[in-house]
């Protein structure tokens, strides 16, 4: 059990009445527990939230007019990591998926798993399959990619990156996301918080459904997947903006961390060895 | 009011152990009820039936062995169009949109409003918003493209059909949805059976949410919007394939209908005129 | 007749031996005459010439160890255009184009005027064959396009720009080469200097093929056509670059000018009026 | 020495006055010398030859009024390969590379070696430079592709056929241009006829400059490279059509052939040997 604190503070200048939809909250589900989160405005102005998906995924929506606003997250969450062999995860057959897992075999607007399908098969598609082939995707990801902080845009999607090498944390998600999705492998894409990362971001990483559960990956090697906080899952990164902004306004100010919250724990070690972490 | 008898068969010969995931039973919902319905399978095999997303849709799982495989789907469905003066239907806007519509402004495979918002700002962005507005959108589609079968494939997007201003019904759809999203309105895919459509097919429309509603367009104008019978909404067709295939299996033979059940019913009229049709 | 004077500083950090392909030179042809010209550089280096293609291309290729490198052209340039009532300049036939310019009928890099045909016709094949015509692609161009230095990056093709709707000199040339080429009018990329051109930078515009002669447009509206002098003509920009680098070089300075040379000429004036500017 | 017949019969049915630009015959430069030669139009129509490039590329322009119109090519060309042991063949720098070539290294419609040039330094950017390190390139194409007709379209590009990992003979020769000019290595595509392909039609293939010289290389692997007859080169596809027609017209047969024209001469081997092939 590992706790973290996670939080943001996010400052705009708003000059028209905007809509803000935030998804910066951590997410509360049976593998990571929210035992203490705090948001605040200011101005304090009324925040509806919400959730959508089954994944757990909360919005808040606020109206600003025109203003300077700050928008303050402090939460503390408790990771379980139910870590098990990762040898013995196996993919799930087609026929005992889910019925709302078979979304994340679709391809989606960032991860056209329909143009890559024949390239995952190819290079991917002798391996053994289960954890370990997800896990070979990644690593193959990491080293094909050069991690170059602007040398994507907002549109660029997995077959881009394929092809031009480089890219950043979403860039990476989305090619592994594309690539198992390209071989069968339901796959999804997650917004959140990672211990200690350099520089402090926000951070894009991936879950693929293996054995009856979702696993995180990390293909980008920043963090270790045990201090990993959802916000949120999403088909791709579309799905899980940190803001999505309708009206005129400005980002002037951000900082986002996650520290380790307690010394007498066990510290999260390296999550590219043999033990999964899933998200029940 | 409105009966009509929707149906398809279908035949595939079966090479290997394939998974079949079909996507071909009418939807129920408060806008259509289905009052009659019948799925058989030769040979008659279990059939796992679930509904995934809000929207109802329902799909059929079968695990088949090799061997030549039937399967055929008959229903009689009650539309109960609730129309009213299309003039008085606003949009909604984002700050009043329900949670679980907001996905429907994200970007999708084939619907890449990232990269149209521009394009359709300034075509369309200073029409009065509202139905009439999506009405112009789907004119202005049909009005630019050149129905040709065979002129696209499964991975070609919006964008593309924007530049090659050729397509089919599933093209139509994904580009009006684009344009729409790109302002700002939600949109979704709908694939179902379309009344007297020449030749007889699955058909490819789309939905866009006014005032609170999801309503029903069909840029293509093959036929009238009040006599489209959902099977399922999507993000984009890449949601709602007729029938996802896992293994190796052939279609041999397919037929599709939708015809009128009964004569003493007010026959359908253009659904281009000023009732609107909606999806309560 | 007009007199011009063009130049233009560039200084590099050359950190290994780099081969540089420079095309900064003022062309020399029937249209503009190159009467006084110097190029310096610091240190001085044995400089290659050469000219390629038809067009007069000149590049001047240098190799360069490690150092602070500097280059300085100058050059004071003749324009005589032969404007024309441009109502009464046609289109030429294919089947009396010449052999050398029918290569600008293919698609190239930039310019994919196989994608963009369809909609070329569509938007334009109702209009009078002739200058007026593509005058009226480049008015298109420059009402559809925001001009937004920092919206576009090298690899920025016509079909993105028409997607995207915004860029910079060399996608709008580059958009109205491809739309011009979709019709089946040859059109070239032309480098150059602007007369006047604010920031002062290098320019990027267009020929067209009209008549037996190439025809000077620049769909940016950003200066007079009238003030426009060649470096270079091509495909599209991939041919035409200001420098081409082999090595590990860093641009650190850059100046370019192109002012009027005599004040006792008639001053250029609105090259979107009823004259035409050709390049025999 | 070879002496190879080719040849092809084209028949069109011309619905309006139609201009066909025929590029069918072969070239004749210093390595394939056709020592006969017959073209035959039925009707007996004027034809317009010229040549365009430097690489000897030949065009026959005719105008056809409506009409069943029936082209034929009779050849017997004189290969003289200049053979050499590949291994010593090294890679030209680009400061030594000729004027003519430089354009060979700039990016084309369907040769986006702008956007594969980091894919083509991180896959083939260790190996030992020249002749070897072309067939390496060419060797992965063959591995990574499957040869199948129908999977790709006109506008299918490098960057498409890196993506699906199918395509034919144009498809094989633009992803092997595209990585070579990545690299820096000048290369071009080769429209042809190849010796005994099967089944026979007009073949796509390629040349790299290397050494101070073009060298031929066939990433299909279909016939040996001792077997191709150049009918014209360019920087891809879009430069050498079998025919450009401008008009309505329909192809409605075509045969063409490649056979050995004399049997005392030796029969051309394997081209993927040791032995180089290269145009002076």
């Amino acid at each position: 059990m590992v706790r973290i604190n996670v939080g943001c503070d996010l400052a705009y200048e708003v000059r028209s009445p905007t809509v803000f939809l935030f998804q910066i909250v951590a997410a509360s589900n049976s593998y990571q527990k929210v035992i203490l989160e705090e948001l605040k405005l200011n101005p304090q102005l009324n925040v509806e939230r919400f959730q959508i998906g089954m994944a757990g995924n909360q919005l808040q929506r606020v109206v600003v007019d025109p203003c300077d606003f700050q928008v303050s997250y402090r939460g503390t969450v408790e990771l379980t990591p139910q870590t098990q062999n990762s040898n013995s995860i196996g993919e799930s057959p087609i026929s005992q998926t889910p019925a709302e897992v078979l979304t994340y075999l679709n391809p989606s607007r960032y991860c056209e798993s329909d143009l890559l399908s024949r390239f995952a098969f190819e290079e991917f598609g002798q391996l053994y399959p289960g954890y370990s082939r997800v896990q070979a995707i990644c690593n193959w990801v990491f080293e094909q990619l050069d991690y170059t902080p602007g040398s994507t845009i907002s549109t660029t999607t997995a077959a881009d990156v394929l092809l031009q090498r480089t890219g950043v944390c979403r860039d990476y998600a989305h090619l592994a996301i594309a690539l198992c999705r390209g071989l069968g492998i339901p796959a999804r894409y997650v917004a959140g918080y990672a211990l200690n990362l350099q520089p402090p971001d926000f951070h894009g990483f991936m879950e693929a459904f293996l054995d009856g559960q979702w696993y995180l990956f990390d293909p980008t090697r920043l963090t270790s997947t045990l201090g990993l906080v959802r916000i949120g899952t999403g088909r791709d990164a579309a799905d899980v903006s940190v803001a999505t902004i309708t009206g005129n306004s400005l980002l002037t100010q951000q900082s986002v961390w996650a520290t380790l919250a307690s010394k007498n724990n066990d510290p999260p070690d390296d999550g590219t060895g043999s033990s999964a972490v899933s998200t029940a």
